[in-house]
C-alpha cells in the first residue's frame, strides 16, 4: 500500500520500540538495562515470577519513570528455575489470579515512581499459550479488565490472546519482531531452528522499516506475510542488543517515523 | 464496674476487632476465616511471602468487602518453610521493596474487589524486629508512606514501629492482645513461655473489656500497665477462636461498644 | 483366573499397602501421618516440591524406619503453590535431574533413619503424565537407574511408566485403588468426576479383598478390568482415612494375606 | 619461621586450592565455570537453596569428577532473592535439616558422577553465622556428623564452626583467603571496607605463597597472624578470577608445593 514514505502528519507515522528488563532476580542479572532504556519507547518489566525481585523492579520502574518510557508487565508462570519458559497447566481461574498478583505488584513500583503500568506482555511459555489456548488468554484478559481495563495488550497478530483482549473491549497493540525469522502463517520460527534469529543489523533494520511502512515480512517461504505492527520489540540479550536498538531507532526515524510509546508513559 | 459509663457519643467508644486471615498456601489452610469475617471489623491478609496464594488473597479481599471488613496487609520476611517466623536481617532498603511488592500485590486483590488496603500490621518475626530495630522499622514505614500515605499502622505501644511511623506522619492505631500475658514493660510474654497464653473465655473477655475501658492491663508482675488500644487482636488459629471472637464482640457491645474498623473498610 | 481362593504358601499372598504422607510444609499439614504409618506397610514421602519440609522429611523417614514402614520418594514438580497437581511441560532431561534431586534428598533422611529409599511414586501431575508421555517417564526412570537401579517403581498397569521402567531393567510394582473407580481401559475415573471416590469401608474392603485375591476390579461399564496388584494405596486426605485402613488391613490379613512391604524396608 | 623452603618430602607440602562454582539458576549464572575447574583441586558447589538448579548442579559434579576434583557442599540458608547473603534465625533442629537436605541432594548428584561429597563449606550469612554462633555452629557439625562422618569442614581458625567440628571429631581444614584483607583477629576485613580486596596478582601470590610457606598473613594493622591453611579460596566472580587462579597454582608448585585436594576426589 505504502508506495511511498508516509506523510509526515498522519498519526499513523509512530511507532513504538519495546525490550525486556529487568530479567535478572538478586544478584543475577541478563541485560545492560540502562542503556537500552535510553533507546527504547516502552519495557517490559519482569514481575517476580520468572525474574524480577523487588529492589530491580522498584529501580527500574523509576528508570523507566525519568525516561518518559512506558511500563508493562511481564507478566509469567510462576517458575524461577525454568525463567517462565515452562507451560503450567494451572486452571484458568487460579492463573488470572497469578497474573493479578503480579500486574498489582509492579504497578505498585510503578505508582511510587510516579506513573502505572500500561501494558501487559505476557512472557515465555505463557505468552506462547495464550496464543492458542483460550482458557489461559481468557485467563490473562480477565486480570487486566478486573485491575484496570485502560491497560493495553501486546499481542501477536492472530492470536488467541488478540481475540480475546478485543472481545472484552481492551485495546491491542500489535507487535513485530525485526530479528526473527516468521512462518506462512505468521508465526515465529521457534529459537531452536536453524536460522530463526537474524543477527545482520542492516537485515534486522531494513526488515523493521519494510514492517512498519509496507505492513508485510517476508516469510521463510519468500511470501509476504501482512501485519501493521504499532510496536517493534529488540531483544536485550543479544550480544549486541543495544547497538540493534539504536541503528532501529535511527532508521525509524530517518524513515519519518515518530519513535514514541503507544500511550503516555 | 463501670464508676460510670462513658457517654454514648465519646469517639473513644468505638474498638475495632482484627484476625489474622488467609493464612494457608494452595492447598493448605489454617483457619476456618468464613466464619471470623462475620465477627471481627479488620482483618489481616497474608500477602504471600509466609502465606496467602493469589487465589485466597482474592477470595478473601472479596469476603471482607462485602462484609465491610477493613482490610490490611500482613507483610512477612519472604519465608514459606518458616511461615515468616525466622527473622531475615536484610537490608532497610530491600526490606522496604519487600513490603512494598506485598503491599501492592494485594491491594490489587482489594481493588478487585471493590475497596482498598487500610492499614498494614507486620507479620511474625517482621513484627517482633519492628518493636525495637529502627532500620527494620524504617523499612515498613518507608514502604507504606510511598505507596500511600494514608495507611494506618497497627503497632504496640512503645514500640520503635510506632514511633517511626508517627515520625513519618503516618496514623498508628494501638493494638492489644486480651489473650496474651503482658510483661511489666508492655511485651507480651513469648509464646513458649507459661501462661502466656490465655484460654479462659470469661477471663478474656473481662481482661478485653477492661483494657478498652480503663486504659491498662495487669501484668505477669501484678502491677498494670497503661495502654489505650484502639483495636483488639482476636487469634484465629486457637480451636475455639471463632466463639471467643463472638463472645468478646457481644461483651464489648454490651459495655457500650460500638465494634467497628478504625476507619472505612 | 483364581475360581478359589490361592493356597496360603503362595508367595503371591503378600499384599503391600501405601499411603502418602508428610504433605505438610513448615506450619501446614494435611494428614495424621502418625496413626497411618501404624498400619500400612509402605509411606510415599514427599520430597519438597510440592509439598515436605525438611524437618518433616526427617522425622518421618525416623518413624517409617521405626516402624519397618518402607520409604518411597513421591516425587513432583516443583510447584508448592499448585501442590504439585499442575503439568510443567519441562524438557526430560531437566526433569530427570529434578527427580534426583529430591530423591537424593529425601534418602538423605532415609539414611539417617538407618534406612534406604527403596521405591519411586509420581505425585499428582506427574504421575499422571507419565501415564502416556513417554519422556516424562523416561525422565524418572532415568532419574531411578543412575542414582540406585534397585529402585523399584510403583506404577498402574499398562502405563507408559511401567513400559520404560521395565525396558530399562527397573522391578516394577503394580498398585491398585480399591477406594476409586476405574474406567473401561483400567484409568481412574478423574477426582472431579461424579462417583469417582468410594466412601462405604465394606464396599472399598471387599474390592480390595477382590483386587488382589481375583485380579480384577468392575469398571464403571459394569465389566471387569484384569490388574494383579502387589500393592493397594490408602488414601491419608479422606475424613475416616484411618479407619478404612485398619479395616482394610484386617480384611486382607482375614483372608489369608500376609500384609507387608514388597522388599525389605 | 620458615627462613627455608621446608623440604619437598614434607605432607605439608601439599596445599588445596578451592572455588565456589555452580553459583546459578535456571538462566543465570555468575562464573566461568569450567575454565576454573581446570584449576582448583576442589570445588564448593551451590545445593540449590541460595543459588544451584539440579540440572547446574549435576553438570558440575560430572565435570568434577571427570578432573579429579573434589566436590564440597556450599550449604545456605534458604534464600535465592537474597543470595544467602541474609542471616535467618531458624532454631538450630531445623537448621541442621535445611542442611542435610541440601548435603544429600548434592551427594546424589556427586555419586551419579562416580564420586562422593567429601566437605561442607558454610555460605555467605551462613558460613558468618557458624563463625562464632554455637547454635548455628552445631546444626551444620550435626548434619555432617549423622549424614557421613568422614566428610570434612572448611574452616577458618579460631572459629566456632571450628571447634564444634572438631569437638564432635570431624575433620576440619584451615582455609586462607590470599585476596582479601585481614583484621588483627584473624577475622577478614568485610567486602564493603575500602581495600578489603586486593587486586594486584603479584601481591595475591606473594601473600599466598607466604601463607603456606610462613604460616602467617600481614593484618591490615601491620601485625602477622598467624594461620597454617591447608585450602587457599581462590574466588571465581571477580574479572581476572580464572587468571589469577592460574597464577597462584604456578607460584605455588615452583615454590615446591603439591597443588592438590585435602583428600581423595
Amino acid at each position: 500500500m505504502h508506495a511511498t514514505a508516509p506523510p509526515l502528519t498522519t498519526p499513523a507515522l509512530t511507532v513504538d520500540l519495546n525490550a525486556d528488563a529487568g530479567e535478572g532476580f538478586g544478584v543475577w542479572s541478563l541485560t545492560d538495562d540502562e542503556a537500552l532504556l535510553d533507546i527504547i519507547t516502552s519495557v517490559n518489566l519482569a514481575c517476580g515470577f520468572h525474574a524480577g525481585d523487588p529492589p530491580t523492579m522498584r529501580r527500574l520502574c523509576r528508570l523507566a519513570a525519568e525516561r518518559n518510557v512506558m511500563i508493562g508487565a511481564q507478566v509469567s508462570y510462576r517458575d524461577l528455575a525454568g525463567f517462565g519458559r515452562y507451560r503450567i497447566d494451572m486452571p484458568a481461574d487460579v492463573l488470572a489470579d497469578e497474573v493479578t498478583y503480579q500486574l498489582a505488584a509492579l504497578d505498585g513500583f510503578a505508582r511510587i515512581a510516579g506513573t502505572r503500568v500500561r501494558y501487559i506482555k505476557p512472557h515465555g511459555a505463557l505468552n506462547h499459550a495464550t496464543m492458542t489456548d483460550t482458557g489461559q488468554a481468557t485467563a490473562v484478559v480477565e486480570a487486566a479488565v478486573r485491575y484496570d481495563p485502560s491497560l493495553a495488550l501486546l499481542v501477536q497478530p492472530g492470536s488467541e490472546l488478540e481475540r480475546q483482549a478485543q472481545r472484552a473491549g481492551l485495546r491491542t497493540v500489535q507487535e513485530a519482531f525485526a530479528d526473527r525469522a516468521y512462518n506462512q502463517d505468521g508465526t515465529l520460527v521457534p529459537r531452536g531452528s536453524k536460522d530463526a534469529v537474524l543477527h545482520d543489523v542492516n537485515v534486522i533494520v531494513d526488515r523493521a522499516v519494510t514492517m512498519v511502512r509496507e505492513h508485510k515480512v517476508v516469510t521463510v517461504g519468500g511470501q509476504p506475510f501482512h501485519l501493521e505492527p504499532e510496536s517493534l520489540c529488540v531483544h536485550g540479550d543479544t550480544p549486541n542488543a543495544v547497538e540493534i536498538a539504536r541503528q532501529l531507532r535511527a532508521a525509524l526515524q530517518r524513515a519519518g517515523y515518530n519513535v514514541a510509546g503507544f500511550c503516555r508513559p
